[in-house]
């Protein structure tokens, strides 16, 4: 215990890291990529002195398939045409037809069975989707018993900052729903639902409230990878998404919610939300049970009307809509980008509304059946709910 | 509203995905990879036609840059001479020097700057790293608030199945601190110890209880690219995790962990391990505040005294470890791998409390200083813990 010798970096286990073989950890990266320039241009990297051909492949303006170009050292380099639109950007590179994420960016996604690089840049709205200097709410990645299908099934719960230190206060509640391919991950992850959340919160623009974000895939009990089922591949399962049992339980979920959070429990304290197959989703909760949610939300939905024949709450749907618009929800929200696949059928649905004379709210967009417009749809619902 | 018509996958959005160019998804890999054979050999696959040369990297036995070979397809196929023995292992590809995750498995894990992709071959002990069919707990990124740092920075916090229902049921807790390069979130992915607890737990094992893993480099408020500092490249960061602070201030993160979960808060109900690092801070913090933990487990830990101008959490370490073990804690826990580089250090500090007469109980395991070692301590830990 005399002994005084410096404690260097080397004593508390970098260096043993680096000496590792079994390990094999890479403390840095041997380029730097992506590069975000003070004009917003971006400078990708990839060191392959032995390839013959790199692609970038990237979701921005310009970024379908560019050849990069190699230098001296072997680093193949592409800077865009283009300063880029403040988005949440996702990338990869092809190395002679070979497609992989950026090795020198840890920072990726999964969209079920694909893993993307990312690349955030910070402009406009899109600053909502950095964390940002700001009270941080908390994501928990909880489990609820479902009675219906008699398994536990997973939740990811936002819980507004403050909530903890806010002692009897109750909060209002919105449940938000992933699409086709996505799970309770989706929207906190491509949705970065908890970072628009804390932004706009703490700009006074919404109001705190409690987001639940469950998994849709009945047949899931939770992400893959994080279930029983263990590391499969995403795409092997069939989530058995479309037979009604999911809309049906979901007062499984409410009730859940109720008796684990402080949550005001009056319809109008309740919203439901969802992209693409979760709009529809919401569509037919809403409708089926028409007391519990005073805001609606289809985001891209599919809303075309299911075969009867398949599930009870797919049924007398002119019927429950009627029921629904009787009770007058505060807000029945649709929006849609101009590109998307399901276009068509929301103007089918909206001609029905209007044609029913039932209130609803249309937003359009620019783009498609995408991640960027879902984040930006719900930046524009989240300050309609609950005032 | 009358239209009726069968609702498929198509409008749903898996169509449009794979269709859209922009999102790029690949809804299926080209290959399977890894794949657990039935006698736990693994079959590892990549597609790269035009590479010339493909290499395994894997930490399992017989994985260090093993030469994958080529089928005429373009596939570079490599099985296992042995079948692997239970682990959480982590392996990449190296195709012609370029080092990459494996495109076909969607499962990574970020250790510092590095993406590996994982293999989890469930047998034996590391059963428990699956996610197990019982009850799970909760874990939650939340945020304290350091008066001493001035800043908001985060926890990971596991709280055991049935938390929510249990009323007004209290719970011990352990603090489970990482590594150097580490952050809060690395027991909970590396270290695999939601799925550790639920299982043990389940098994009754191992007491219920809270598990909070903060942030040990007291210069960042939390994970890389989770604050405010955005995706930046995680080794650019100098997180000060050597200047006492951390330890100094840790009664705030207890102080905050007790007014927000309902814990008990009497030394027998209060545990503090960590690896490496995070063991040097828990022999630290544990003497620093003698009357706060009864448990202290110092995994492959960094005892070697540090100079005592540095902070005063440092000084009078002898005095400070004397008072300590007269409050005579209930276990004081040291373990470490015959081949780390801290055996040595180890081996002084043990004599130096064998010299003074303080009890203490050790391990030594095979290996060095990795996180099968610390997984494998963890699980030997916990079911010493608040009995």
């Amino acid at each position: 215990m005399k002994i005084r010798i410096a404690l260097s970096l080397a004593a508390l286990g970098l260096v043993s890291v680096i000496a590792s073989a079994q390990e094999a950890l890479h403390l840095r990266p041997d380029v730097f990529s992506p590069q975000i320039n003070d004009d917003l241009t971006v400078t990708f990297r990839l060191n392959a002195p032995k390839a013959q051909e790199v692609l970038l492949e990237g979701d921005f303006p310009g970024g379908n398939s560019q050849q990069m170009h190699k230098d001296a050292s072997g680093v193949w380099t592409l800077t865009t045409a283009e300063p880029l639109p403040g988005e949440l950007y996702s990338y990869a590179f092809r190395v002679d037809s070979l497609r992989i994420t950026d090795p020198a960016n840890v920072y990726t996604m999964r969209d079920i069975s694909t893993l993307f690089s990312l690349l955030l840049i910070e402009e406009g709205g899109s600053k909502d989707y950095a964390i940002g200097d700001v009270p941080h709410g908390s994501l928990t990645k909880t489990w609820y018993h479902s009675d219906s299908e008699g398994v536990d099934r997973r939740l990811t719960v936002y819980t507004p900052a403050g909530y903890e230190q806010s002692g009897d206060l109750r909060y209002p509640v919105l449940y938000l729903l992933h699409g086709m391919g996505g799970d309770e991950n989706a929207w906190a992850e491509l949705g970065r639902a908890s970072q628009i959340l804390d932004n706009m919160i703490a700009r006074g623009e919404v109001e705190p409230m409690i987001v639940v974000m469950p998994n849709g895939n009945i047949d899931l009990q939770s992400a893959p990878g994080e279930s029983k089922d263990g590391m499969y591949v995403p795409t092997t399962k069939l989530p058995r998404t479309m037979d009604g049992h999911f809309e049906a339980a979901f007062p499984e979920i409410v009730s859940h919610v109720d008796r684990t959070y402080r949550t005001k429990t009056d319809k109008a304290s309740r919203a439901i939300a969802g992209l693409s197959m979760g709009g529809m989703h919401s569509m037919v909760i809403s409708r089926e049970y028409p007391e519990m949610f005073d805001y609606v939300g289809l985001f891209s939905a599919a809303v075309r009307p299911i075969y009867a024949t398949r599930h009870e709450v797919y049924r007398d749907d002119e019927k429950k809509l009627r029921k629904q618009f009787e009770n007058a929800p505060k807000l029945y929200w649709i929006a849609i980008g101009e590109d998307d696949f399901l276009y068509g059928e929301n103007v089918a649905f909206r001609e029905a509304l209007d044609k029913a004379g039932y209130p609803y709210e249309y937003f359009e967009s620019a783009g498609g059946h995408q991640w960027r417009n879902w984040r930006a749809y719900l930046r524009l619902f989240l300050p309609r709910l609950f005032r």
